[in-house]
């Protein structure tokens, strides 16, 4: 099993001490593509506004195994059968379910490589490992890309109450100082069971689920989507965009070299998985040289650059003088919208064809529970099983997965 | 204002240091009225399912005084304006407001002092402390019966978001271990404010009270109405009431000298007020001696008593071999509850007649939030109030203020 | 091994879910010895102090119970051998280390039943349970006694860094919120080997032993030995005492029967192991039938009691009016007590001979580590041990184990 | 005082809810040279081994600022009359009392930027600061440099119990999960007092003193000091050397333009506060403009540099393969390092003259408590005052305060 050298623990300021379970587990934690993720924010630009959430996408992933152990082990002793095999595969599903992340992932989505969800990259990043590790991560793959027959691992990796959400959103909350967010993980857990290879939750659990279901909601909207947040999180696009529309007009760019790469290039769905030419690095191999630092310190160079929207932007992300944002449940008038980009360009000097990188409006949308998506299905003493939205009587379950829309606009706060 | 002599600060395992503000809260926290409340614990037999749960009203009382502070800052500190006289009155009013409940305060209602709440109770004794302190606490008074024009005052002692719900249900969530019913009461506090002399919620709290309505629901099933705990509470009661019985037909009883007037005198609403005769004292001296020790004690003797229903019922309490519950939406059949009396009155060679006290049902009901009651109001940006039934499109109020109705069946576990 | 319907989870405020591991723990749980324990509070009356000290020592038990499973499953971990008798016998002893105590166990042992240990007692009850479980405990006894050849399984019970101290000191700072006492147990547990049949820290784990000594001794300043306690159990060794010599001398006095039989009768330790009377109680049984609430309900009882010491005395107690007390290192002359003593006398009217119940000195000491007692030995890289004493540059252990004696003079507050 | 648009609160895990308590602070807080301290952690790369130890020094000074007002807040309640601007003026001296620390402070210290230490820096920022704002900063400056009389301000800022160190005890353990670091700051703040313009502890304060101590030298040998941080350190002083030496020899070497310039020129103590040529940055400019996304990114690029000792440090720090380390008492025998370089010579094909970038020995040292520095002062109750050392007879006071050196040897692991 386990050799004695590689008996590692891991000191969790959330969960104290977390044992790694087995080699090839911790292996895969040393892998450079692993170690990547500690250069990786969990949530990006958040901790402009809670100082604390710095933990990284390293931190999230060895918390996610955590649980699996936890749930695992209680799916056992309930007597579900789960071999040796399984066990580990799983464990390996959920260490490596968010290894395809970009930094500012949401941001670089939008304006640098494009077309490509990191679910995808994940699973691209867990073939060029497996194929690394001899195959040892077939069943994990398969689980991951739920084509096991046994769907109830892959619904821990991936569902309504995987271990993927029960650790973000513990270790957000506790990272943020939003101590609301706290979700009763190792109750919810405690409750989970197998009824024909599904996941389910026992009846008492069921107000541990609500109550983690409203505390999901109210992370959505006081973290996840706070207003200052998505504003600096706007900018960032935009910054991005406009580095990339200067380099496609060859204008000279500070840049680290792999950054360089994907602002000097167009990266999308179509030529990602390109074979390089040979004594050339992969698209992939690029790309998992890409982290938190490279965009930082571009912007920090970026502030002093001659292109005064580029600069504009870089500094008052790197200083935090954040744009305004107004948020309102309507889209925002024209006519409004226009008056602002009015005074920015006189303000500015900036031409009005470019003041939509300072001046915009867009939208947010957030649900909390999704009925198409994998549903929470609650086992009653009896043995009949009920899903969540009809075992619930104070939850406006319809609400909870009605996308609320949010339009916002955003504008530097010297124009009044 | 404060001598130092009485600046005194207390450790509270929830809180860290509380500072006790006045003087004559530190005098009233050293009356023997007071003190009696170290001897009654706030979730009665409680601990019987979850052993930590042995905190007092006596903690609850100082907890509820230090949100209380926390929150008058806070109004203080947005421009409401309170006095000085206001601000000690209803920290008065709160450190006071559960003074009256008699030990395990549901079971003796129903079982030796009857038609008295514990609200009344709390006002006498209000009232006999205001007579000792020679009126101080007059204002406390009116704002405790809401009879001050300040209707905030009173909100803050008994409303939908009071000092007491929100210091209970951390403390009880605390030491019950059901990390889940944990409050934000913190931030809650923060976004209080004031408009028209009325207690509003700001609009950006409106997740907080969300969950804070969803964690109290969550309290109530699995603390409050545990079944276990249900069980327990409803053998004290029938303990109790057999005990009076037998009291009434002068079977000799071990007591202890309070509970002894109590169970051998009719005690109600009209004549718990009555003057004592000269010598003897009072009915309110009477009640503030009795405690949870009173109870415990005698039921221990009672364990070794006669009556074999008295002993059945003491003994099983005592050494927590608690009767099994069943629960359920609908009545229980009358067929189902003869044929468990028949069972057991054969089982333990006990009249039909009396078996009522070893197999009864009853049913429970609770409501996290009610219509009738004070209202949440939150107040909007613009400065626009509106109900929170209508705030929140997550929760469904109507359902939460509805009564949740339950039967329950009860009887010893040997009858199978 | 387990069945299903004992499969039991405990809720623990301090480590959250506990599990019990076997079918025998979870029946000497239900047992009513066992029960007993949740009403005898671990720390007396120290919740004058410290309003959260409630804490009982049936949650103490079960708390070290815990610690147990932990410390045998890092042990085995690290690859030795613990057989599964082995593993059952060491935590049923942990389980019933305490099983003895009286309640108020210092104050009782110095006014009631004397001249006998907790220790013994324990013994006592463990070996009559023993017999009732028709001798599964045997090797559980030899392990208590220390007889078994394997040392560290009675280390772990009982020597410097066993699990009943890592508990209580966790437990006590836990619930009184004095939060400097907390202990890293889960470091210390991580840190234990065994080496020769004895137990041993890894040398990495010495600065969590010296931290934790340091803890232990600020929780008997802080906690254990502070003066108000002090007072107050001081205040209720002499009115046991006081009421001890009324009942010598026939006077009648209220006491809740279990504890009338040790008022009225002098037990020791040369006839508490009588056998009884046919038809009569043990006084084993009599004394396992004692609580805190036979205790604090006749002190309430005493407090209008006609005897001037003993009404005066316990009306103390009831309503935390506790007697000033005066600390220093030196004896107290006896000419400042005689002046002190003649002033109450005066203000009383009591009895110069009588006075030594209201105005006494006394001394206590403490100890954090004994050289006499087991020694911690600490396992170096290279396989060496080393004692505690030698490896630790920075703790004077000589002065940790040095007794410190203070003295202390108690009198009531009115006399200047 | 404060306007209502700064009325700032930050959500901080460690503590709640944070104030801040004027606006000429919240100024400071937005100024871009703190805001940079949001990109230099704490404590470098010590989340290598706690990987939850990503805090930054923007946290830590806000942390002290929160302790500050509250140890204010209680020597203003014991009678110390502190006036407005004083309070003001401390604030700020904590507030800033770090902003001259370069990233991975102790690394860049032996490597880029000599002879220059953090705390001269941070003077000329704060004079730079007080500048900008027009002389406020006068007093701040006067206690920061402990010229005010009043030495208990800058004691609060710099002495064996200052707030510096209150703070970041508590947050370098709760951040590293490394339970045992935490420090009773609140209840050490409520025993301060001041005498005669000193800063005291009230008696009854000691164990709290000997317990932070105590947690103090815990967190040095298992944190601060813990051997692999200690090689990781090393080898990021090394790959800086060579970095440097390479550009004396104009090797080519990408870095970041702010990096750039330290490592093409000579930057020491006489030249850093040179005035710069008209339309160039100053050098004290350049620096504020450096933080730890330079060295990380300049480091992951030269981990494909051609130079072979270059590379191997980088990418080792890169991809945390990180260098044995053994630790002892003694200096290592001359005799056994070079056996190891001239192994690693063979092995990496690396000359002998360069190989002491990867195989190398150094010394470290701590000491918890030093007698030169201030003393820990504790108030008798009788007023008179003790120094700690005579205080405490349990610390060996003398021992944590003489330096504790540790020799260390450091050198890549596949070199048997």
């Amino acid at each position: 099993m386990k050799t004695q050298n590689k008996r590692k623990i891991i000191n969790d300021p959330v969960y104290g001490f977390i044992n790694i379970p087995s080699d090839i587990i911790f292996d895969l934690l040393e892998h450079p593509f692993f170690q990547r993720l500690r250069r990786i924010k969990q949530l990006g630009l958040t901790h402009f506004v809670y100082p604390g959430a710095l933990h990284t996408r390293f931190q999230h992933a060895i918390g996610s195994l955590h649980l699996m152990t936890k749930a695992l082990d209680v799916l056992i002793a309930k007597g579900n059968n789960i071999s040796h095999e399984e066990y580990e595969a799983v464990c390996i599903a959920i260490l490596l379910h968010d290894i395809g992340h970009a930094p500012f992932s949401h941001a670089l989505e939008h304006s640098i490589v494009k077309d490509i969800s990191h679910e995808e990259i994940s699973l691209a990043i867990m073939q060029k490992l497996n194929s690394n590790f001899s195959g040892k991560l077939d069943l994990a793959l398969e689980i991951f890309q739920n084509n096991y027959h046994r769907k109830f691992l892959h619904q821990l990796v991936s569902g309504q109450l995987d271990m993927d959400r029960l650790d973000y959103l513990r270790r957000d909350s506790f990272f943020s100082g939003v101590s609301e967010g706290v979700v009763g993980s190792e109750r919810i857990i405690k409750m989970l069971n197998v009824i024909d290879d599904e996941l389910v939750v026992e009846a008492k659990g069921i107000y541990s689920v609500e109550k983690f279901l409203i505390a999901r909601r109210l992370m959505y909207w006081q973290v996840y989507l706070h207003k200052t947040v998505l504003s600096a999180e706007s900018m960032l696009i935009k910054t991005l965009k406009r580095a990339k529309e200067l380099a496609k007009n060859n204008v000279e760019l500070f840049a680290t070299p792999s950054l360089h790469f994907f602002l000097y290039n167009e990266i999308n769905n179509s030529n990602f998985y390109d074979s390089p030419e040979p004594g050339q690095k992969s698209i992939l191999d690029l790309f998992t040289s890409l982290d938190d630092d490279d965009i930082m310190v571009s912007i920090k160079e970026w502030s002093e650059h001659s292109d005064k929207v580029l600069s504009l932007l870089s500094k008052s992300i790197l200083n935090r003088k954040l744009f305004r944002i107004e948020i309102q449940e309507e889209r925002f008038r024209k006519n409004k919208i226009d008056k602002i980009k009015a005074s920015a360009s006189e303000l500015y000097k900036i031409n009005l064809k470019k003041i939509d990188y300072l001046v915009f409006s867009d939208s947010i949308s957030n649900y909390a529970y999704t009925l198409e998506d994998s549903q929470i299905n609650i086992l009653n003493k009896d043995g009949s099983l009920i899903e969540l939205s009809e075992a619930s009587d104070i939850l406006n379950i319809k609400i909870l997965s009605k996308k609320a829309k949010k339009h916002f606009l955003i504008y530097p706060k010297d124009i009044v």
